[in-house]
């Protein structure tokens, strides 16, 4: 207490290494830290599961709400903890992960007030994709972002596919109401495009479904279009990760012409048969 | 009206204007009027959609029925004025565009003789595809068009693949008339034939199923069959989207002659030979 | 008569023209006859349909009786007469249109002894196949042979494939009947095999559906399992059609480098800038 | 007996020759082995599901009781003639089909004490895998190994996939509990999350299907999103398969050295850069 500078220095000492240990997970202590965290949210997650089947709840309905109150106190602290040692507080809670861990506390709260609410609990699964972190993260991140960066390559494509496709199954649904009518199912507009949209996306609960020749006919049609539809957003992703998954390869440029993709192993030019420099 | 030029001058001036509100959206006024429209369109086929649904009809369908008259009104107005301001008018006329203006505003006038016709205004959804003129259309313009393209240039693979689906299908369909018969529900050759479109493209209902173990096994096949089947069409499209994508050049202006657009992966000028700078 | 031979040759011009308007589709009266025959096998196709649909039947039964029997001898004349023109009859009886001719008119004769044949001739529709030599046919057939060249060299993929998927159904099967158990509709294995393969393809009737909640634990996993294992097939099919595709464009090949694909509009090569030789 | 050494001798050519018969399938007599195996395997697999129908065990059940412990006996058999004649017994043992042909014959034993175990005897399916070793194995096993590769090959990436869809199902069904509630069919969350996995799968069995606006328009989405979700696992495994297929080296000798096998597109020799004689 004598000397205020080094017990901030103590002080700034103890908030790295804390730092450390729950942001980076390299070291033995580190990993164990984020390990015994994944264990933590999958339990939590678990309980609330469990705490919606009725005859468990019924049983062990007092167990589980301990379960939720512990686990809601602890990732608390944890959160307080993360600001606290974070060096920019306000980045962190902005952050995608700081938003979660936030939205993964404040149903349990809320459910005082509101009943229900703690079954939002379930958003706390998404903390679990920490996990990647554990598992020699980087390579998985890798794909992850080549995933990404194909689906956001891919992003105009599949707007206006979007978009065509609403429009699609707003004027089928329309059709299908006049054709049908209330008393086969299709009780309006709104619900014979819901029907559209089941039937579009070869889901087929089953719920509604055309009982007159011409409504089973227009059904065959809408079927056999969404054959068809169905390859588009298939075929949009696909060419862009085939694209991203074939830029990632090992570029070997030979010094001739300019042919620049080819084996690790080979030795001469594929195209020209130009000595290639060794790889690496 | 002492100059009649004059005044037709500024009527054609006038015209003009309007034109450029109408038909682009570039400046902030052009936009507005876009933004306006598209908002009316949704707004109309909301009222449209919830017009169908009896408890809502029942309490608010003469506000509904007003609504439906004004959109209408202001629709054909808008119609009238586009066919006045264009220099082409039959060209506005007969183009994609200005037959779904036109098709966007009959029903209400049919339904004034024929019930029932109003519920066909949902086809003023289409119109609500001009929204890509408003979020920097050009982009978006682009990626449908390589859409349309790729669509377009699979379209003789996909015309022979459905002729042998539906060849298919019949065939299917008399099989299992024939072994499963009316009693379990394939009443006729073309229920039959719809069941196996439903099964063919995964939708499965389950509003008609195979009940004889010889019509399971048949149901089967026919499964693991529509499974591969799946992927001819995806496999089509995927192709022609896959070259598309690859062939979608770039602004790579060659420094010699005027040639600005080449592939990603060319390393010379297609037009002039000049070596290009090397991208990005 | 008094010269044998003349009258045999006139009977070979008559059998050669019979020949080119039955077997070809270049001029107006062999496309003519073409189009008569496809309109005939769709009408009869269509009565075929009509006649297992009960009250059609009930009332326009004579009818279509008639229509059928007027078809099947229209075709049986057809059919031998084919035989008598053809150089090579038995070339003819033995290929794949020449034995569908057949099928598409035993059903009618063998329905006189076995009721119910008839239903097959829906057979028939094979024929239909025709109407690719009358549009552009050669287009057609080209596009059409690219298909099943695609589909060819994935075929020892694809049986791989099923054979892994087949066992896959059968050992999921028998862990369902044993988890489910007849008294929620798993009767036996081989309807427990039913629904593996109705879970699997996705296309999911839902006449057997799983009641426990470990069968629907092991469901949702077979259930993800066959949205990956959809992906094996479209991947292999694709990947043959891309490659089809792509070696179905121009090549011109550049005289220096071995860069064999070029656009069509290009001038220099896009991999060493050596002009290449105007195309075609 | 007067001689050990030629006893053993004579015992080790048998065994020799026995290992021949057994392990490979090249001359006529090894080959009947295999087809005989797989024969039997067959007709054991289908005696395991024709036990479990319910009319036919009751018919037929002493027959099929009987030829089960056939089946299994031989089976015994033939597993521990091939531990007799491997040289590395351990190896083949824990070898993939080493551990499925014991557990082919371990449930009809288990059966004894555990009733219904003999029904997991289908795993015998697996063993007919084997037939690829028949029918000219190499070029089946080498289409299988390229598959195996691809889908290795895109590993990491389905396993980011199958995280991000598990915590999506995992939200999506905790919001359906909260919307639909017990009353509609969604009695618990992780029945809810049962739900969701259905939809998104595309499988759609209607068992549980929403019932309220709400809780529809959100189903809608649902299978918006897995319209597009389906497209990721597709573009993953098409890409590497497209890769595996491309880069499939096939026989192309160089005159110069010894290297056999170059890829299809390459103009000079990998290793020893002589120019190859055109393919084809």
């Amino acid at each position: 207490m004598g000397e205020p500078g080094s017990s901030e220095l103590r002080n700034e000492n103890f908030r790295k290494r804390c730092r450390r240990i729950i942001f980076q997970s390299d070291r033995r202590s580190e990993k164990l830290f984020d390990v015994l965290l994944i264990v933590m949210i999958c339990l939590s997650v678990v309980a609330v599961l469990l705490d919606s089947v009725d005859f468990i709840a019924s049983r062990y309905g007092l167990l589980l709400l301990w379960a939720e109150w512990v686990f809601t106190i602890l990732f608390t602290i944890e959160y307080i903890f993360r600001i606290y040692v974070s060096n920019r507080k306000l980045r962190y809670m902005r952050s995608f992960f700081g938003v979660i861990d936030l939205l993964a506390i404040l149903p349990t709260y809320v459910s005082l007030f509101v009943p229900g609410a703690q079954y939002l609990m379930s958003l706390r699964a998404i903390r679990v994709l920490r996990v990647f972190r554990v598992l020699k993260m980087s390579h998985y991140v890798g794909e992850a972002n080549l995933l990404m960066r194909a689906i956001r390559a891919s992003l105009r494509k599949i707007i206006v596919f979007v978009f065509s496709v609403v429009t699609l199954v707003l004027i089928l649904g329309s059709i299908m109401y006049l054709v049908e009518g209330p008393e086969n199912g299709y009780t309006s507009i709104p619900k014979a495009v819901y029907w559209a949209i089941v039937t579009l996306t070869t889901v087929g609960y089953g719920d509604i479904s055309p009982q007159t020749p011409i409504g089973q006919v227009i059904a065959s049609i809408v079927m056999i279009t969404g054959y068809g539809i169905i390859a588009v957003p298939t075929g949009i992703v696909t060419a862009e990760i085939a694209l991203a998954t074939r830029q990632a390869r090992v570029k070997r440029p030979c010094r001739r012409c300019q042919e620049t993709e080819h084996e690790k192993t080979a030795n001469y030019c594929r195209t020209c048969g130009e000595r290639l420099v060794s790889a690496e």
